[in-house]
């Protein structure tokens, strides 16, 4: 496959990677160069040339939502490939932009990967980052099955799961899963804003997970809730409703209980509906944790003892906490190495657990 | 050292498998006697006996809030160790509490480990559950050097971090980093309980994280909210105050952005001020950036050129993707450190970005 990337931000770089492993020739353009450059060093492809030999299969333009059609359209003038998807999230209005620009809605496949981390740059990159995670696809009336199937063979190969669904009824579902919790979580990390540091000193896993998503980029996810704002307005007016009772009946109620154990569990039925809740990478792959001491070269030798054990590290994350002589690694193997591979850190010594 | 520990749910258990880790001994009860059996078989430690042959050195009291000092009160009665603390969300209901039940407060240090997972019961305890996490404690004007010293030793020897603060700043302090999460997660996940199908299957990580902690217990939970109601209420009402605001300027509103902006950069910030792993470095420190060949021994050989460069590395995340040839270290430097340590490791040849 012969892709072309549009924007090396986050998710540009990520799919590049996640293709290039696919060894799919992948081409890189940013209006940063330094970006589209740092992906390249990155390994994620080569600088796309002034002129290509001939089209490239998909182009995908990974750009800001309110920027999507005016690149589009410039791609397809310019010839760049025979189809084109985004990755924009939400969907209406790029679609309404496209048509009023006249781009040729045969070629373009509106798309929408769900997948994100909470930094930005391609530098936070990765190539895992759609694994086992769903990617809307929403095909025009004037969408032809080439462009539809090219698109489709692309999102397997980053390892997503397509899903197809049309850009109202798309937009409609983000604001409940995915815009809504945005505004969400940055109105209860605001709170902190002004929170003395003794305590923040207190902060658990909990605080970090609810609020995690907020360190999004505010001038991207406005544009985005700006361009959803009716079915967002929706969902926050009833979750702003249910704390606004909470409070009520915390700083007033008599027997305050019942209300509360009402709305908390709706809220543990609502969590229990959410499938496959332990994520892409637990799904997918088996974790052994292994406590390491917090000094240079221990990591190392850690990998060197994987490696001699034969034992393919999919994913590794490192739980460091500043201060503590001890930091714990979580490796992601395929679920049928990680017997052995316990098996040979515990006999060469390291603190181990499956 | 030798230890009790009273209520074998997640906590409890936890605490003792971590404690057992480190060669303690540890004694375990809970009303439930099933309870303390399963936990006895998880290697947690041995069940209490009738009667010791000498106090323990503490007994921990791991049981729900309101059952904190009627139990702490029938342990002294009982002389079952020579210091007592507890690990309830709340800490001045159970100090109350136990002035009332007359308690030799001398020997008592309340106390509270931000530590948790969303399932319940000795089955789920994890003996890293407390790896690098804070654990409060609230020494009363009445309680011994003596006692806060060995439940400090106990803290430590979970792979804790004590935090000492007061009893009432605990809990206004929780109420914010922990308690109203908690709601505004449940509020969230309730808009789930009747979403179609559909909508679920698009879900994200985003969304499994923000609304992760309303799988938690609600009978416990609203028992906890109830003891700090005050507080609690006051965070829930801003939290709702200004979702309802987002709500109505993206609703009715002319020029939703600058509302939307304003709201998501106070969260960013408050994101930012959350110390540690995931949330975001803590604030005082510098990023510096660096492609690293995905090989043992590379890691050892960056720390090194960073010693050499006489910069103190205040925290490490590597960002790795599987398969990948390369990967990224960032490195938390403290901010004058940031353009020397740059300097050197360009200097070097190793790719770097500030």
């Amino acid at each position: 496959m012969r892709v072309i990337i549009i924007g090396t931000g986050l998710i540009g770089t990520s799919i590049a990677l996640a293709l290039h492993e696919h060894d799919a020739e992948v081409w890189l353009t940013d209006s940063d160069p330094a970006a589209a450059r740092l992906a390249a060093d990155l390994g994620a492809g080569d600088p796309l040339p002034e002129t290509m030999e001939s089209r490239a299969d998909v182009a995908v333009i990974a750009v800001p939502p309110a920027a999507v059609a005016a690149t589009l359209a410039d791609a397809q003038a310019r010839k760049l490939a025979r189809c084109y998807t985004d990755v924009a999230s939400v969907k209406q209005l790029p679609v309404a932009q496209a048509r009023e620009h006249g781009c040729d809605l045969t070629r373009y496949v509106p798309g929408h990967p769900l997948a994100g981390r909470e930094k930005h740059g391609p530098a936070a990159a990765r190539a895992d980052l759609f694994l086992g995670r769903t990617w809307a696809l929403c095909p025009l009336p004037e969408t032809s099955e080439v462009a539809l199937e090219a698109v489709t063979v692309l999102v397997r190969a980053c390892g997503a799961v397509p899903v197809r669904t049309e850009a109202a009824a798309h937009d409609r579902w983000v604001a409940l899963i995915s815009h809504a919790p945005h505004l969400v979580a940055a109105a209860m990390a605001a709170r902190l804003e002004e929170a003395p540091g003794e305590a923040l000193d207190l902060a658990g896993q909990g605080l970090r997970d609810v609020t995690r998503i907020a360190a999004g980029d505010p001038a991207l996810w406005t544009q985005i809730l700006a361009a959803n704002a009716a079915p967002v307005a929706e969902v926050l007016a009833a979750v702003a409703a249910d704390l606004a009772e909470a409070a009520r009946v915390l700083a007033d109620g008599d027997d305050p209980e019942k209300a509360l154990v009402a709305l908390l569990d709706r809220g543990q039925a609502g969590v229990a509906r959410i499938p496959g809740k332990h994520g892409g990478a637990a799904r997918e792959f088996a974790v052994v944790q292994v406590v390491i001491p917090d000094q240079p070269g221990e990591l190392a030798r850690l990998f060197h003892a994987t490696g001699v054990a034969g034992v393919n590290i999919e994913d590794v994350r490192i739980e460091h906490s500043p201060g503590l002589p001890v930091g714990v690694a979580e490796l992601y193997v395929r679920p049928g190495e990680a017997g052995p591979l316990l098996e040979a850190l515990a006999a060469g010594g390291w603190p181990v657990r499956g």
